[in-house]
Parts: C-alpha cells; structure tokens; sequence
C-alpha cells in the first residue's frame, strides 16, 4: 500500500501545484510571504473554538517532501520539468507562528501564521486546512460535552460512525476537547491516550444465556466488567444477571465497575437500575450510557434526575455534528514585504492586511476581555476598535495582556515540546475557566469581542480604497 | 511517524479485543459466526443508498495483523499472555460476502457478510464500518449532487474542509457517487482518479496587479487555464481582464478553458459574464463555480437560469453534510449453526437473525420492482412480506431476479478485480437509472419496499417470543 507518511507532498490540492509552479516559472519562487489561518464562524452556533491540531500538523510539515515516484506521477498529471526539478529537493522551511494547542479563540483572529517563500507557503495550504480545521471542530464539540457533565467523564466511542480515516484524528482532538478515553486503539497506540472498552451485544448473542455470558466475561475480567444489560430486557433480565454476578464477583473478593445501558429511555432506566443497585448493596457499581449522545441529550438527561456516572460517546461527537466543518481558511496577507488584500463579492470575506500580532487583555479577575489584533511592528495600543464600525472601540490601556501566538516551527525543526492530548486537555481547561460564562451559552452565545489596532484599520481601509479605485474605475 | 499501514490490527475499539480475548480464554475460540452488516436509516432524508468502501476494507482486511511493538502495546492496555501470543500468528481469514460497490440499496439490507472465526468477524467490526459507513454517505451524497446537474460535470474540491484524513476516502467515494475528477492530489495518486484545480485568490494577489496575475498564469499554462475572476471585483475588472487575456491566448492560437466565479450570487454573475465572453465571441470559454454548493443551491441555481459549465464542490460533498454519518450496523446473526437474535429496548433494533441472501427483484421495464431478504437455504419463494406486519404481501414468483451478494473475499484472497472509482461510477449510474424515479425525490421520497421471506419471518417470529419468555419470565 502507498502510505500517507511517504507521499506527504501529494497531501493538497492540484491547484497548490500549478500554482507553486506559476511562481517557479515567473521568477517568484524566492518571494517572501506572509499568509493567514484563520476561521470566520464559531461552530455548533457557539461562542469560542478550542483550537486543535498544530502538533500533528508540525510533524507531518517536517516530512513534507517528494519521491521519484511522486515526481513520475506529476510529470503526468502535466507539470513541468523544470519545476519537477525543483521539487526533488524541495523542504518546507517557512516560519510557522501559532496560538497554543487547547487556547480558546475566537473568528477572524490569525491563529497560525506562515512566513516562507511563496512555494512553500503555498503547497501547504490544504494540509493546514485539513488538519487544523477538523480537529479544532472535534476538540471543541468535546468541550461543549464535557461542560454539561461537571466532574463526570466521558470517553469517545466514535471510530465506527468517524468520517474514514478521520477518526484517528478525532480521538486525539476529543481528548483535547475533554474526553478522558477512547475505544479507538490505534489513536491509543500513535497518541498515547487512555483506552476504554466495555462489551457489545455480540458477546451476549454468542453464549446461550445473558447469565453465561456475563459470567464468563466477569470471570476473564474480574476487576474491570462492565456488562451491557439491554440485549433482551434491560430490567427484567439484564440488571438482575448483572446483581447476580456482582454478587458472585463479591464472593471472590472482586467488584464489578459498572453496568451499560444502550437503549430505550436512560434516564428512566438508569433510575430504575440505581435503585436495583442499590437495594442490591451495589452502590459501588456504576453506571454507563451510550446511544447517540450529545451535549444537549446529556443535559437534558441530567434535568430530569439520571443516575449517570459516565458516559460513551461516539457519532455526534467525532463527526462534530451539525457543523461538520470549520470555515477555516488560509489567505496571503503580504507578499515581498508589501501588504495585500482581496475583496471578494462577499463582505465578509474582505482579509485583514498585513503581518500581524493577536494579543489577549484580561480584566481584573484575570478573565478574558478582548482580543486584539495589532500590526506586528506595534508594541502596545491604548484602544482597540470595532473591525468595521469604528466609532464602537474600548479602551485597553490599563490592562494585562498576553501575546497568544509563538514561533513553534523554524526552518523544519519544531520548537514546542511534545504533549499528550490529556496534557493540552490540561491547559484547555485552565483557559476555558478564564472564558466568561456569557460566552459558553449553547443558545445566542455573547460575542466575544476582538478589535483591531488604529494602523491596522488604516492600513486596510487605505488598501481598500485604493483597490476599489484600480479595479472599479478601468 | 507510525503508519496506520503497518498497525492495521489496532484499528479497531478496544473492546473488540477484551472480547476476542473473552472468547479465546472461555473456548469459543473456533466456532463459527456470521455477522450482517447493514444500515438502519438513508442519508438525506433520500430514498436510497449508493454502496461504497468495498475494495478499500478488502484491501485492509488483507492486511490486518499484529506487530511485537503492537502485542506489546495491548500487553500495557491490560490483555493477558495467552491471547496476546495468539495475536502474533492472526490473520483474517474469514469469506466475505458483499453486495457490488456502486450498488443502490436499501434500509436493513444484509449487505455484507462475514463468515468465520468469531475472533476474527470480531475483531474487525470497527474497520469494517468506519470503511463502509463513510464512503457509503460520501458516495450517496455525490450521486444526488449529479443528478441535479444533468450532463454537466463536477470536481470534488473538499479536501481542505474535510475530516482530516477522511479526506483521502471521501474523494474516491465521491467520485465512486458522481464527480468526475479531484483536486485532492494523493487520492488522485492512489485511487487514479482525475485531477482538477485552477488557482486561488493568493495566485491573483501575489502579483501587483490582476491582469498580470492572468497573463503569467495563462502563459505558463496555455491550454489549460481557468482564471478565478472574483479577487477585486468579478464583473468590473475579473472578468474584463480574463476576456483580454483569452484574446492575447487566441493570438497565439491558444483557448483560454474557462473562468471561476467563487463568491456573490452565482445566477447573476454567471449569466453577466455569459453575456460578456459571449459579446466578446468567447462562446467557448466555459464558467465554473464554487462556493458552498450542494445539490439543492445547484437545483436552485438551474431553476434561475444561471449559465454555468460545471462546478467545484466541496466541504457539503466530502463530510456529507447534513447527515454526517451513516448509522451502519455489525450484528452477529448466526453462532455454531445456531441463529441468533437480539431485542433491545428499542424495536427498531431488533435484528434478522440466521444466514441469508439478498434478492433483487425487477418489474417488466428491468427496474428494480422489491427486494428480499431469505434465508441462505431457500432457493427462491413466491411471496415476500413486510417485516413487520405480515398482511402485507407482494407476489413475486413471476419476475427476474438478481442475486445481489457475491462471495468477494475468502481465506486472506480477494476474489474481485480491481476496478477504479470511475469504473465503479460506470455500474452505479447503469443501476441508478434501472431505479424509479419516486425514490429519487429530494423531499419525501417514496419508500422502496424490502421484503423478507414467510420462513425468515417466522423464524424471527418464533424467537422473539422464546427470548420474550426465557428473559422476560424468570
């Protein structure tokens, strides 16, 4: 099989190519550019994203690069060879300045910026997008679901339902999110994240009775059991076998963990079977829910009194349902040291010029105020201002602030420290508790504000101007 | 890095493997299983499935194995020696039984089977369904975006918005449902799908200008150039610009291919810039869009008389949006010759138990009339009922049948021949016109029916009322 790891360069879209070659064959190649990462909507009509991604994407740039057999497939697919030439030892080497893994952003804020050559900015593109895009999706719908279930946990059982192969990134960015385990192994094993696994029905199905079943699984897994008791009748069958056999494990001086429950009305059962537990002398056995989940089933389940205490949760999650996707997009903002915008039909998606900085104000109680973005030649600014209407802008001067982007990769060699997901998870928590609430609503959210410099605003509305002359006026 | 390549036995949740090791240590190790594969729900709220992600899962199949680094991997996450040293030898060598890919099917259909071991049919139900769940909806989603489109053609432009690595199968699936190429350069490569692209913004604002932008690019590629004309303003410099420079093209005996509107209200600007090519006599320079497209914004813009070529599809195709996922199913049906069944709270889980067969029956214009799910040992019946309530019935003994699953896989061999995702396209659309036109509708497509044979039903029958009694009455 033709491995991704081996033919990393081919991982964009054929424009990157024709593109990077138009460069090549007009003399632009050593060009110095600048472009932007940055989305546009916050997903799930929420009020912030959890940007994810950025170490997976600095591994895979440190081994962007060209076979033969990659070179042999683009000389027929209609590139040239002068170009071809150039690709046998092609590196990426740009600048790559990024906001941390797990920080709380917000639209049109420049989390990732490349400084390169217009060559390398460029066949990048599509990676960028499609690594950052989707796992900044996943780690923030992770969020929304951990937020609903307090101290309680929940692991992602989505590997099934995930896009493809898109699961193996899904899990990493669940974890991100919030989610303390996965089913998926494999990202386990490539991630190093906790695993977690109870039993399906095909286990029960197998063995001639529940009771058979979930005793020989017991007797396998003394100290970690968690039976699935919906197969046939949840409380007429599956909970009574499951107080039998945690009776049985008790003999022996084992506990069972825990029941599951896939079907029908959790919040019901789940009641019902706390208190068979629990008349049982099993209150140290817990109980699991799984079955189409998300962050409003959860608390919707928790308003009406479940006895949850975890919970498995697969489709909704690694597919990031309903947005499916970040708006991210990649755009040049400088090129040769000038300043460059596009205008485009649309309104909204007019670019912010220039290389800038994003800097974060915090109010007194250390919580986030306003997000600023400034040129990267300002040092500080005392106001920032409203992105279109300027008469809105709000004093920042006395304020704490914090420079949210780092140089993390410099001529192909990464220069941040290796995390686990658990461990990004960890900073992603600290700064999701310095988010004001009014910003977390899961209905009409408050916008969290970010402006924009004085000489940033010139700078584009001069630009503006000055293109709407040149190219309305012909 | 480590290539999913080489570690194909841990794509899978881990409770996959407690359980195999379950039926390793309790002596099941070699009974003999059959699981269906199946799904409960179409996507899109359509009336049908196109079936997709056949030769890939064949392909990983054949390679599923573990590795030392993987046994020791599974020793940490807790599974025990003797299971661990059966891994090392494990091959899958089940018989896979499958319906064609490109397929059309249908609700509760047994798609695939799988014959063997019930450690392997185990083992690989995650794989299985993340394969085939997945490029099944991308597949079905590409098929509907088509069909609104008549002759003309589209590309799948999605890789940038799509899920991560699920990108690379959502571009041979879509091209498996309808597109006719891929920007996406790897799929392309390991797929031999057609590749497309034009350029982007960046091309257009890397140059001080955008008539030069439109000059390099054309001369660099002069038979093959599509000039994105929105950067500045689409009707007032994009296209006036793109028409000077097909006609510089046409003095060198070149034909500039076409233009691409990205932004604004495609039926407007298409028909203006129709009229401005046209008044220009470049009646052969075609206009390509994008921009959030999918087949109802298509259908739409049809109806408004937009005068477009052929479109560049994206993030709506490739994560298959609203749907997101196909709720596929891998249920064990059969154990040591022994059917089995499984209830659940809810009743549309219940599942078909035993072997079966999947029939296709057509009416006398050589559509698809029903289809029927009978037991392996019946050679054909006459009358197929409705799963549920049995007065309803259909009379089929005089029609042309189809059987629709062919042994594809058996001992480690795939039995098919390789086919590439235009092949495929090549069956799906022969099928798809043998399909009528009322479960084609976007909105409440009429239902196609699936019966089952009067032996399959009263065996379900007759277990459902043995389990009712064994685990409802104790």
């Amino acid at each position: 099989m033709k491995t991704l790891t081996e033919n990393i360069g081919l991982y964009t879209d054929f424009y990157e190519l024709t593109m990077a070659q138009g460069y090549f064959l007009s003399g632009k190649k050593d060009e110095k550019t600048v472009f932007d990462y940055y989305y546009r909507t916050n997903p799930f009509k929420g009020g912030y994203l959890v940007f994810a991604g950025l170490y997976d994407l600095l591994t895979i740039l440190k081994n962007f690069k060209y076979s033969k057999e990659n070179i042999d497939y683009l000389r027929k697919a209609g590139l040239q060879e002068p170009f071809l030439e150039y690709l046998k030892d092609f590196k990426f080497t740009a600048k790559v300045y990024s906001v941390r893994e797990g920080e709380i952003v917000f639209p049109n804020e420049p989390l990732v910026r490349i400084e390169g050559n217009i060559i390398e900015a460029q066949l990048i593109e599509t990676l960028l997008l499609n690594y950052l895009n989707f796992q900044s999706l996943i780690a923030t719908k992770a969020c929304r679901i951990k937020e609903v279930m307090g101290e309680k946990s929940f692991a992602d059982f989505g590997l099934r339902r995930a896009q493809g192969l898109g699961g193996i990134h899904a899990s990493r960015a669940a974890v991100i999110g919030g989610a303390s385990a996965t089913s998926n192994v494999y990202s386990g094993f490539i991630y190093d994240i906790p695993l977690s696994g109870t039993q399906a029905h095909a286990w029960v199905q197998s063995f001639d009775s529940e009771l058979e079943a979930f005793r020989k699984y017991a007797a396998i897994n003394p100290n970690t059991s968690v039976l699935l008791v919906d197969t046939y009748n949840t409380l007429k069958s599956g909970v009574p076998n499951a107080i039998k056999v945690a009776k049985e494990l008790e003999e022996k001086g084992k506990k069972l963990v825990g029941i599951r429950l896939d079907s029908g009305d959790l919040a019901y059962l789940s009641k019902k079977a706390r208190k068979m537990l629990d008349d049982a002398g099993l209150d140290y056995v817990s109980i699991f829910v799984s079955n189409q989940l998300n962050e409003h089933v959860i608390k919707s389940l928790n308003e009406q009194g479940a006895r949850i205490d975890g919970y498995g949760v697969g489709t909704e999650l690694v597919i990031g349902k309903d947005t499916g996707a970040i708006d991210g997009v990649y755009k040049l903002v400088e090129n040769n040291g000038i300043p460059r915008l596009k205008i485009s039909e649309n309104v909204e998606k007019i670019t912010m010029p220039g290389t800038k900085r994003l800097v974060r104000y915090f109010d007194k109680k250390d919580r986030f105020y306003r997000d600023g973005i400034l040129l990267s030649d300002e040092k500080s600014v005392d106001k920032l201002y409203h992105p279109i209407h300027a008469h809105k802008n709000t004093e920042v001067s006395e304020l704490r602030t914090e420079e949210l982007s780092q140089l993390v990769m410099d001529n192909g060699k990464i220069l941040i420290d290796y995390e686990t997901p658990l461990q990004i998870n960890k900073y992603m928590q600290k700064r999701f508790a310095q988010l004001p609430i009014e910003h977390k609503r899961f209905i009409s959210p408050h916008i969290y504000k970010v402006g924009i410099s004085e000489k940033l605003m010139n700078l584009r509305n001069d630009m503006m101007e000055s293109i709407r002359k040149k190219y309305t006026e012909q």
